[in-house]
């Protein structure tokens, strides 16, 4: 791509950004993404939201279980249908959060365009 | 690439904002580019300014004269070389703005990524 351009400018780093909008509301973003595959992996919102790194919260604007449960309940009402679910756990008593099966979906559907939008800020 | 998708995630749209660093500093987003495109197209700043559309602003965040001239000097002081310069206009004491070469090159490279950003956000 950078064909017979100035060396100056082959120096400039190509940087973007990425989110999915329904009806012009935000429905993810990096942040949201992240969140969703940290509970995909911790099964529990609070352990996901530890693991979001602090420079790329995005729309996930404080790294709080507060917040991350609010965000969450606000992108199942823009989608009309929930994203996580309630999961009882081994012990009694405990329990925890997963992915429903849209959930998933929307979490691979993010990766697929980060994963070309990353091919092609990469690609020379 | 949206394959196998439930039809609820069909409908969202894919967005997305682009811009370069260099060192960590912002050097053009749509904003920026919109300005360079505009100085091409009407040899003015000014004329480029009243040109950009009101809610692509980006990166420039004022559409004044002003703040187009500060602009553009940051974006040259961080890359170190000019990308506008002044004309000679064809009545005395007339003049405009005209880009550099590099500044050409410069909003080339960045329509280049743009379309191919757009063929990704498009693309099924």
């Amino acid at each position: 791509m950078k064909k017979n351009t100035p060396p100056l400018l082959e120096t400039l780093v190509p940087k973007a950004k990425f989110w999915f909008e329904l009806d012009g509301e935000l429905i993810l973003g990096r942040g949201g993404a992240l969140l969703l595959r940290g509970i995909d992996e911790y099964g529990s919102i609070s352990q996901a939201v530890k693991s979001l790194p602090e420079d790329e919260l995005g729309e996930m604007e404080s790294p709080s279980y507060r917040f991350a449960w609010g965000y969450l309940r606000k992108v199942e009402e823009r989608l009309g249908a929930p994203i996580v679910e309630k999961r009882r756990g081994y012990r009694e008593g405990s329990g925890g959060t997963a992915l429903t099966e849209l959930g998933q979906q929307l979490l691979k559907l993010y990766e697929k365009y980060e994963e070309k939008l990353k091919d092609l800020l990469t690609q020379k």
